[in-house]
């Protein structure tokens, strides 16, 4: 009884660490994100306004250039040298991870700090990406940290929450972390709670759920603490997330806008989708071409000088000068303007993309022009289709904000041009909701992206507009292709299980689904075949068989003996290690003294099957399996439908399955790759269910 | 392909149709309650105002409670002899069938009927309940109809929506009419989500997930339309949900109050214990000594008058006069008090409770006395605490917020007594933090009510002490008994399935957990031995086998046959009706005509067995039950624990499972009542695992 509550309140406390943890790291993400860029932007602007008169602007302009490839360069060798998996947004390899597959090295705190330095050179040195997909990310890292209480990295073990040291235990934590990832970026903590459910979660469990509130609560508990802390107000707690999309003051819709809302929808399905398709090309274009390190790093080093170029040809083609309201706002770029005024373009990309977020949403109506918001938005999707997928930390969220509130805020002047009198006609509104329809067609996220965009907002009375725009959009988007992340999980070959079994497939059975010939095991096995079968096979689970002779050779055999449970690889590597051989002299020693934490202890790292010696003579040992093999796991009958094995797979998180014929013989394996090759096509309005060949690596 | 995607156009119809029912609905019972309240209470406010003056207080007063009783009357004869399912707040019964327990007449269209009419009565005649329980329950009721396209006790069938006649599609929907409920009730549409997944939800689907959001949003918006057109401001979009509580507009809290909050948690807790141990004690007190159905409606008649008894005596000894700041006020009731002032306890009694609790969130500070407050907790408390299980349709939100908003309140003044000169002490802002403390626990729920509070109150920043508050709150009250909701489901011996399988439960086996002597049917079996089991047994699911003798009169037997499928007692009623033998003349041709039809039309109410007329030729016939059987149903071995059995039905929402031997032979049948019976106790910090008899009925 002690030990369970104990081990509860445990849980609690790794929780609790786990939201402080993610909190600090997303204010230190912050803090150095907001350093180099001011110091890069201060003395850039400066460089700018003395120029302007001197005419020798192509300097200010090298030397822009040159500071962003610089950064990048830095931030790109990180990943492509330190660790590869911490390029990207981290979402897909998340998703993956909290689906129940192992990918290696993702929730390793190498990644962790190449991923924060990372994303701080990304965000700064000018790219166009967000904080946001990493500050997850890192989340995730943290959480698997914390809950095992050591870090194998490091030699470090701190001999606490041993217990947590299993696949199940740590995977919920993570998808903790990832919760309070998404609390700290957005200040959205139940949209966090809700982004891990929709990635991760096969099984509502309410206890769990409740755990991951708690973290997510208190990430965005402490950095408010902290940001109000730096701000000068501490205890102020008004000032949730870092990016907080401020407030919008009339927040009113009426009933006539929501055809309107509608269109913007479709329009945010199409260009997601196109957005999608050109990332495709040019993920596989670099897959195939872009493999070497170095050429990863001058890739970076390249989009990074043209994202600075492109800035610089818009700023200097688009004179878009508008009056300044307020003397005291030092941060605006005069440019070519004339005194009193500042250039719209130039501020858009003199700063950090949050701070533009918030001015496109909330600048009065007429300050920007309309061919500026429109080669803002062409140049900046562009760029960020080509920026995705780099070697670099990058979230996609924020890209995909400007992108939308850009032209979400051509619309609302497009209203307001045409209905000069309605004062509904709000650009900020407008490119709120073409934010949203941007990012829906996007990521294709559904129900956590409603709330996160409502929580970021603090406003709910935006909630139906937004629901139905990111409905229409990820209709519109999956009509064309898939959402990005899934995409990228693809491209990786990676037996991914959806969330509902494909369609058309009640026919299929399972003898055609599984794998055929099943590599099995004795009950008492040779130490010999042991070792050799685990070299020459890399399953993960092998069932445990009586009446099968391994040696008889016809290989039209349907049947593999009658089934008594099943081992795990692990198991197996774990008694060659500690010699539970049945002749060995002390062996009932030896059984007596194994203890769940021999298992436990190697967690998550076994040693590889080909770090255990063993001599010739202990080869011809016996193991006796029947002691250590799980006697009752689940089976399926040979009669079972795809989709009765798909719900298995998915509402328990299996990763293989024995399938048995009416007299208890095994006959196959079901495994998630022999799953995941049944894959629902569904473009175009067609559906259509096909094989498809999953990398086998 | 074509009919895929109209199921699931028509399945997002649906959603819709379900969201618009439920909005209306509850705009309904909004309506006629503001109806009948007004006429009431204008009536009764008006003859007191005269008889202050004349000493005649004894007539209003008597004239009161006549109201009360007549109208509560009413609604207790439409409990008790219409529709007893419609009692309570409905919300244990959605937690049963969501949990995948059928009881009957939860969600027919008389149990709605009743309802909302009850509610009406219930609320109109004063007792201390709101109508929320009740709109949820409506909810359901709503989406079970509408997505069945019929309804069977009128007698109509649209013939629509046939394919979405089966338990599963059905519980999806109803699950979506419950957050429709949740999100009319407190314009929560995310709360009203979240609800249906805490509450129901085994395995969490993006696509059942985001269309549950749509219903509930579909309904906010309904609500929202109809009450501004009735408000006239038509398309003033800005007013969700029926009680809101309005909008703080100094929405901060500082640090130091966080543990100023967590003592009001655990006063919550200690003071949602007690609620729930007096109401337990009424419960089981009634079902013994309360049978019989005029007793029931003589009971509410008592309970309503003597609330408004109680209402009478608080206002007559508690003379709180308040200045009135506002001649246009006129509700205002004057009772002793001078000219230009109005009885605070008058106010609280003479209004409806939705108007009480905004008034205690957002009256000035110094609107009550101390003394007003203590009694009316005290008071409001016993009350709720007995009305709570009356027959009569009964909310349990709005008398647990108006009892933890009034100690709340009562908190905050004592705060401001204690530091004059503290601005933070907002008596309205401890009012919302004890109604949160007290809803926490009584019904001991978690995300979904933290959401549902801070979208009631549309404002964020109160997220972080609201979870902390509701956090301590259910751990102090679980330390003693179990949820208002869960406590009545156990009363009512239903084998709800839990979270978590018990602890401790590891050691079990399937063999300990199974019902043993197993009615099994042969492949082929006799027409009469179906009729004669199905006539004695009550289960549900029975295993088709072979190599088994009924006849081999040996009662020690272990085994009863191979495994070969599993027959649903529905199929074998439909093969008995359309006589479906292997003697019959016409036995192909019946085969071929067969369709999926024939066993959804008659969904959900299978005719029994009794009216089965089979001539006792017939009954020596025989049913080929492979043809019907499922030939590959989930199965667990003997030697599979309980924690893995439970997971397969949790996850799966199975009923029932076969269990077999090595030898693939049935040797029993794992119940969900078989899994109920070991249940968790978790008292006074002691946690233990106890059979519990469930009752068989």
């Amino acid at each position: 009884t002690k030990e369970i509550i104990r081990k509860e309140l445990a849980r609690w406390f790794v929780s609790l660490a786990i939201g402080v943890c993610t909190g600090l790291i997303a204010c230190l993400i912050d803090y150095l994100i907001e350093l180099t860029s001011s110091i890069k932007y201060g003395y850039v602007r400066n460089y700018v306004e003395k120029c302007v008169e001197d005419f020798c602007l192509y300097a200010p302009f090298l030397m822009w250039v040159a500071f962003n490839a610089f950064i990048v360069m830095f931030g790109a060798i990180l990943v492509a040298y330190g660790e590869p998996m911490a390029a990207g947004s981290g979402i897909p390899q998340i998703k993956c991870y909290l689906n129940g597959i192992k990918i290696p090295h993702v929730v390793r705190i190498k990644t962790l700090i190449c991923k924060v330095l990372g994303v701080v050179c990304a965000v700064a040195g000018g790219l166009a990406v967000g904080k946001e997909g990493p500050m997850i990310h890192s989340g995730a890292v943290v959480a698997a940290g914390v809950s095992q209480g050591r870090s194998t990295s490091f030699g470090i073990d701190f001999k606490i929450f041993e217990y947590f040291r299993t696949d199940t235990e740590k995977r919920d934590f993570v998808s903790g972390g990832a919760a309070a990832g998404v609390a700290a970026a957005f200040g959205a903590p139940v949209g966090g709670v809700l982004f891990s459910l929709e990635e991760g979660a096969s099984f509502w469990n309410q206890a769990l759920t409740w755990r991951i509130f708690f973290a997510s609560m208190t990430s965005t508990f402490t950095l408010n603490v902290v940001q109000s802390y730096i701000k000068g107000n501490p205890w102020e707690l008004s000032n949730p997330g870092l990016i907080n999309f401020g407030e919008f003051e009339d927040s009113k819709y009426a009933g006539f806008e929501i055809p309107i809302f509608m269109v913007m929808g479709v329009i945010g399905g199409l260009l997601g989708a196109l957005f999608n398709q050109i990332n495709y090309m040019l993920t596989c274009y670099r897959l195939r071409y872009v493999k070497q390190r170095w050429n990863q790093v001058i890739e970076a080093m390249i989009v990074a000088s043209l994202t600075a170029t492109a800035g610089f040809v818009t700023i200097y083609f688009n004179n878009d000068c508008q009056p300044m309201k307020d003397k005291t706002q030092t941060n605006l770029v005069q440019f070519f303007c004339d005194d009193g005024q500042y250039s719209t373009t130039a501020n858009i990309f003199f700063q950090t993309p949050e701070s533009s977020v918030k001015d496109l949403f909330h600048n009065q109506p007429g300050s920007y022009e309309v061919k500026t918001l429109g080669f803002y938005t062409l140049v900046y999707f562009l760029l960020a289709t080509w920026t995705y997928g780099l070697s670099v930390p990058s979230g996609l969220f924020i890209p995909c904000i400007l992108i939308g509130a850009a032209w979400g805020r051509l619309t609302g002047i497009f209203f307001n041009y045409a209905f000069p009198e309605a004062d509904w006609a709000d650009p900020g509104k407008y490119a709120l909701m073409g934010a949203a329809a941007m990012l829906g067609g996007v990521v294709r996220m559904t129900i956590s992206l409603t709330v996160i965009i409502v929580e970021a907002t603090g406003n709910i009375s935006y909630g139906l507009p937004v629901m139905i725009i990111l409905m229409i959009a990820k209709w519109v988007g999956d009509f064309f292709n898939e959402g990005i992340y899934d995409m990228h999980v693809h491209i990786q070959g990676v037996p991914i299980l959806g969330w509902e079994p494909p369609v058309m497939s009640s026919n299929i059975s399972a003898i055609e689904v599984m794998s055929h010939p099943v590599t099995v095991f004795r009950t008492k096995e040779t130490v010999g075949r042991i070792v050799s079968i685990l070299k020459a096979d890399e399953h993960h689970g092998f069932p445990v068989v009586s009446n099968f002779d391994p040696h008889d050779g016809t290989i039209s055999r349907e049947t593999f003996g009658t089934f008594e449970g099943i081992i795990i690889r692990e198991q197996l590597i774990i008694l060659l290690k500690l010699k539970v051989f049945e002749e060995n002299p002390d062996y009932q020693l030896i059984l007596k003294n194994i203890k769940a934490s021999d298992f436990r202890d190697t967690y998550p790292r076994f040693p590889p099957i080909q770090q255990i010696n063993l001599t010739s003579q202990e080869r011809d040992m016996t193991v006796d399996l029947t002691v250590f093999m799980n006697p009752a796991p689940f089976t399926i009958s040979d009669r079972a439908s795809l989709p009765r094995i798909f719900r298995l797979f998915r509402a328990l998180g299996l990763r293989h399955v024995t399938v048995i014929d009416d007299k208890h013989q095994v006959i196959g394996m079901v495994t998630r790759k022999d799953l995941a090759r049944y894959k629902i096509w569904r473009h175009h309005g067609q559906i259509s269910m096909e094989e498809i060949q999953i990398s086998h690596g």
